[in-house]
């Protein structure tokens, strides 16, 4: 290097406002190549401004110059710097000039305009749950199982077993549809429970039902495709539907479960039927025969998809648990979705599609372009979990388990609240609903009870058009206690808003 | 009961044409349940038809009455059967005409037209990833690790740690953002490692960068919208977007990134960049810093988003890893996604979105709609991993094994096929892309080495427009022995097809 050399570069060029900190961990040469980096960033620095040179710099800030170097290196490396033969080091003059902004004053560089910040319309129009009643410390949260009697140790020795297998189906990529022990196992518990007909290779395994309803609502509608929603419905549904630009169409539900008829009359052009037929979501009826049927042959008829969603239809009690539609359907028009949030617990994050055989393609291209594949650990322990028995005495435990509370949670109600929570459906399930008087309103009551700690889902944030007030109370995890102090506050608070006997 | 009303049921109806099983485990109830409900729905049952007594037909089946009283509770319940008074019990008159369809051929009773049995036109138009290049088995499998390298003992026990907790924590419906342990520390380790810049607030945990790609898209576009691809670029991200509508727009991508110049002159309008400024897939490059600050600014001028997809830039050999382009963003422009498929193993199923703050709410929106939370269990045992240092200990392990692995097969295919498979990009990641000469049909290669037991993936499959022929070979999985092998075949391939030297 030349005398020349090593003065020239320093003319036109300025030391940086900056200081090495000694007394952090980080090292000096990424203290150094951070601040170039974001100096050039920010537009303190210019495309074509000099640099000092790796040796006053190290001498200004008091250093040695092998950190310099190193920064010096980095920044050329990646484009910040450009060297120039015999006239030293510049910021690259293919940087485009960034309007100066304090990078620690992030918030005052946004536009003004606030339209340019927001997400998609489709985004913004879906509706987020947050209100108290999803606290899953509230008492009567729904749809949580009864956590403290879930068998955790033999789940926790399962998970073990396969947890330090180093092989290519516990840490590759899994198949698409699932792991095939698990899918086995499913296949047949639900030719004996549910009177389910499918065979192993018809089964996709996902991450609970709302993941369900999304890849199906995905795999079979186009934006615009009509669909019927059972009114009152799954607010998850509504959601699922809504992320495939589906027309929502509310078909009423009464006693015998989505009155068809209707759906036929009004909404004839639908490619598509929403249905809890085993136990209706929320209001916990049942699908009668004849309304299976009709709905069956409308979708035969019309070439229309049926999806069944049997979400907890493996609790009921008194009565021999309705077998599903798909068990029932001739035509292969119907799509089964089930979950093990309910039977296992929500965590786990695993539940089922049962697909018609010509439409598995459909399904695999959309799982991939969605999240390709589950988690195989949690499966290959369910699988287990089922195949070794636990599965079905759990499930036994806790159909008497829930009967019981459903009865306490009923007789609490009705002694405490009387004929202003009218219980409507079935024996059947993990939550009861009762509606309350025309009048109350039933957002304030949840609001109110969310306060003290009980968990009430709002009946009215489960329509789409014109809605009933009143509640959905989960008692899976409810002890007798709970039931007895959730009742007692929720009394107080329906008849603080004027909503009692 | 008069003799009247035992004798007169019987006539207008007929003893069904049903044989008890006694060898099946299946009560005797629910096999005549099912045989009645199966006749109903498929037609040979019409409505209004009288059934037998109970009484006559235990006596024709050879049973005891209860189990035949049992199953005719149950079907009147559900509303199959219907009792007249004074007349016995006959098939629900509400129940609609079936059209006669034995069961055991559902095949046959498909409708002729076969459009009216197709998904969504949508998802026909997704291409499902099926090449024998996605096998696991074959080596150089692209995206795989090391995963005999993986310290599969520690993962198992901190696993275990949480899978015997049957808290809320680990159970109930979790927090839509993820599990806060796993969030704070990925913001340490992203700040620290790759001058990302947020808090845990913003952190979203995914499960993967395909499902980042998906909630991330659903956001932030909607149905029309266009959206800047890398050319060639990740297939994944073709998909995850086309899931939103997009429309794709390639920008052609050479040494120095995507060519921001060629977007804005060709492709004015759009919302939203893809990019992987880190280490560009496939072709391996890296995104110079005038390239960076051309996007940022443009994207700060026309309000535009970026994503940046980071899948793999925790290795990088020989030089410093590239700092990520969101730690430059000074307008929140970057929303930045990263997975664990690569630094663990794909079948934990774990990744992240880093969300802009006042984006939040639409992101939340999205993913309740889509499957509401990752398994808690993972998160939690992945925040220890990392807080107690496995993770950066594995990684430094992991850097120095890639290194050799990248050097070993750049070498053995230089000396095999020489300037047939001309290397591009920097020495970085878990892949190493090849272009081979002008005429060769990449997709015929990678078929006849799939059938070899060689998973290479055909480069002109990363093409929206016109592409170029060449190989994306893995060597994370790939041992020195496998290397050599893979090599030797990958070679007689290339040459038998007229691509050699």
């Amino acid at each position: 290097m030349t005398t020349l050399q090593r003065i020239q570069p320093e003319k036109g060029c300025f030391f940086p406002p900056f200081k090495v900190d000694f007394t952090r961990s980080i090292p000096i040469h990424r203290q150094l190549y951070d601040w170039y980096q974001a100096a050039v960033a920010d537009g303190r620095l210019r495309p074509g401004q000099r640099v000092p040179s790796t040796r006053s710099l190290a001498a200004e800030l008091g250093v040695s110059r092998a950190p310099v170097l190193a920064a010096f290196e980095q920044l050329l490396a990646e484009g910040y710097f450009e060297a120039i033969i015999g006239a030293g080091t510049r910021i690259s003059d293919t940087i485009p000039e960034m309007p100066a902004a304090p990078v620690a004053d992030r918030s005052r560089s946004r536009p003004a305009k606030a339209g340019a910040r927001s997400g998609s319309k489709f985004a913004a129009g879906l509706t987020a749950g947050n209100g108290p009643w999803w606290n899953n410390e509230g008492i009567f949260r729904a749809n949580l199982p009864a956590l403290d009697h879930f068998p955790a140790r033999t789940w926790a020795s399962l998970l073990s077993r396969h947890a330090s297998r180093t092989t290519n189906s516990m840490m590759a990529y899994g198949d698409v549809m699932g792991h095939l022990p698990l899918r086995e196992a499913i296949a047949r518990y639900l030719g004996a429970a549910r009177a389910v007909c499918c065979k192993a290779s018809q089964i996709m395994i996902v991450s609970g039902s709302q993941h369900g309803l999304q890849i199906t609502a995905r795999a079979l509608l186009d934006a615009g495709d009509q669909v019927w929603m059972e009114e009152p419905g799954y607010p998850g549904a509504h959601a699922a539907f809504a992320m495939a630009g589906a027309r929502m169409a509310p078909v009423p539900v009464d006693q015998a479960g989505m009155k068809i008829e209707h759906g036929v009359a009004h909404f004839p052009e639908a490619r598509l039927a929403y249905v809890t037929p085993s136990h209706h979501y929320p209001l916990g009826t049942g699908m009668s025969a004849a309304r299976r049927m009709q709905l069956l042959s409308w979708a035969a008829r019309r070439g229309a998809w049926i999806v069944e969603d049997d979400y907890d239809s493996e609790y009921r009690f008194g009565a021999h648990p309705m077998p599903a539609l798909q068990g029932l359907d001739t035509d292969e028009r119907v799509i089964y979705l089930g979950t093990f949030s309910k039977v296992m617990f929500p965590g786990i994050r695993l539940g089922y599609i049962i697909i018609p055989e010509d439409l598995i393609p459909s399904f695999r291209a959309v799982r991939e372009a969605t999240d390709i594949f589950a988690p195989p650990l949690a499966q290959a322990a369910l699988a287990d979990f089922i195949a070794e028995g636990h599965f079905s005495r759990h499930l036994r435990k806790m159909r008497t388990l829930y009967m019981r509370r459903r009865a306490a949670l009923a007789e609490a109600m009705h002694r405490r609240v009387g004929d202003s929570f009218r219980i409507i459906g079935i024996d059947a399930g993990m939550h009861l609903t009762g509606f309350l008087p025309e009048q109350a309103d039933d957002v304030h009551i949840a609001n109110r009870a969310g306060a003290m700690g009980v968990s009430a889902i709002p009946l009215s944030t489960c329509y789409l058009a014109e809605s009933s007030p009143g509640l959905i109370l989960g008692y899976g995890n409810a002890s007798e206690t709970q039931i007895e102090r959730g009742t007692a506050l929720l009394a107080g608070v329906i008849e603080a808003a004027g909503g009692s006997r």
